[in-house]
């Protein structure tokens, strides 16, 4: 089949093989994938990850246990083996011994086919677009972060980032907290948000005040938390969404200590609340596709995602 | 009146005014001082300090309302405005423009005398002694953790350091959970916990399980976060206690990220709670004083107390 291999670089093969579904796994043939920061951060060496990148896609059953077969589908991306400590005590996205599809000893969906278990699942209402659906994955990430901190209406809420994550995060914000503000370095991604109805500001503008009540470092640079622990007032929340915070050089984490804040690690999130959000319209997308390529383009897809003008970019499978 | 005053180096002086005390505030006449781990750090810069140190104290009210007149006191750090909003909100002790008493724009209470706000005093009961209630404000620090996260009974809790804050924490902790596990470098501190029962391990022996559900991290050293993120379970929570977690360099906090960990900075804590555990024997510091020096020889005592074979330094003031 063919597949968008990283063995050291990124690499399309037309021959790949298909992948054998494991007992209690299903084969899903991909139609649209997005491409996420992570993928970026693979390309760099992220996790040592080697095989068929992608972690963002719908698909449709092709074979698998009889009900599904020939239903749209998106997958949570972590594959667990249901028995550690950490999955007995129902932490399974932290399974001791997980898979993760296209980060973590798993191939992924910037494939025709990718073979994913059943229980990771969730069928995609008709009433959510593919290009919508493609978004779940990441839009239940931004999800997490109000499952994990409680944001009250009245909370002073600050975004850093203007990208993927960021766009996301704050259209699910919106939905909850008066006082949301993003602070980004792109004028055409702020834009975005902004007709979304979010006050943004520009960051060579932006002067922080120790005065946010809960700061969201969705940067992907390790500036992002020097920045969020100027702009957190004293017993605020600073939440880690993005993996690379790796190799924060020299940071002065003495302020956390001295200003008491607490800062949460987030990561994967709830799938349900995403295709509800999706299908009730409560959250918006469709604005954050700038770019789509087929499949045999994904390599030119990786680089337009690596393109600060664009914020989704998207690859057509089939 | 002598006093212990860094100016860039710390110097014993003779002949440094006596305090003048503002409206609201009480003149004490210094018994007993502690030295504290902090105080090392100002001697490097930390938080560039100038004036009279030390913040670790009990002594008589000399001067004030008269009800307190020659009663014996301990004092909270931090001088506090009373009317920004974090006063307002119950967060004195991040008042926007406080003073913090020997640390931060405050003379201290390496002198004979040192002036504060009434409203930071505590009156001692008679039955603290001097030697116990000079730990009153390293304590409260301590009980600050079991204020910030909820500590089960049955959760995995690892104190990572055997210093002067660490002997204090497993005090307060032991009090409260089952299993609990100090790692350290220095074999005769490790007794002096293990002697209160606490189980204990030399930091060579100690291999990271990810298994704890609560680290905390009072090293004292920039290493100490990172063995943290080892030693915590994902979804588990790091305590950061020091402020010398200062200039973490090139640490990588994407496990922050990856096992959704949360970070809580801890600084200072609740009086009350540490004087009552002092005055009902619930926490025994009696074997942490290593050394004593009269305040004429308070740079000897700085010296000591940066020894790793002492725990407790203290200075005799009157």
């Amino acid at each position: 089949m063919l597949a968008l291999v990283f063995d050291g670089s990124p690499v399309l093969r037309s021959d790949y093989p298909e992948p054998r579904c494991a007992k209690g796994e299903a084969l899903i043939a991909v139609k649209v994938a997005g491409v996420c920061s992570t993928d970026l951060e693979i390309l760099k060496g992220y996790m040592g990850f080697r095989g068929v990148m992608g972690h963002e896609f719908v698909g449709v059953m092709a074979d698998g246990p009889k009900p599904w077969i020939g239903k749209r589908v998106v997958a949570e991306i972590n594959c667990v083996c249901g028995r550690c400590d950490m999955c007995t005590r129902g932490l399974s996205n932290h399974c001791r011994s997980r898979g993760v599809l296209g980060i973590d000893g798993r191939d992924g969906a910037f494939a025709q086919y990718v073979a994913i278990p059943v229980r990771n699942l969730h069928e995609v209402p008709a009433g959510v677009s593919d290009e919508a659906a493609v978004f779940v994955e990441p839009l239940a990430a931004a999800f997490q972060i109000i499952r994990q901190i409680k944001c009250a209406g009245n909370d002073n809420v600050v975004v850093l980032g203007d990208g993927r994550l960021g766009q996301l995060i704050v259209r699910v914000l919106k939905l909850r907290v008066r006082r949301l503000l993003m602070v980004g370095r792109h004028a055409a991604k702020l834009e975005a948000a902004e007709k979304q109805g979010v006050q943004t500001i520009l960051e060579a503008d932006f002067v922080p005040s120790a005065q946010a009540d809960v700061v969201i470092d969705a940067t992907g640079s390790p500036g992002g938390l020097e920045l969020a622990m100027k702009e957190v007032r004293p017993r605020g929340t600073i939440v880690l969404k993005s993996t690379t915070a790796a190799g924060a050089g020299g940071l002065d984490l003495a302020p956390l200590v001295i200003n008491e804040v607490t800062v949460v690690g987030s990561r994967c999130g709830p799938f349900p609340d995403a295709l509800r959000a999706l299908l009730r319209r409560e959250v918006d997308v469709s604005a954050l596709i700038s770019r789509r390529f087929p499949l045999s383009e994904a390599a030119a897809a990786l680089e337009a995602a690596r393109s600060s003008e664009n914020i989704k970019v998207l690859i057509d499978v089939q």
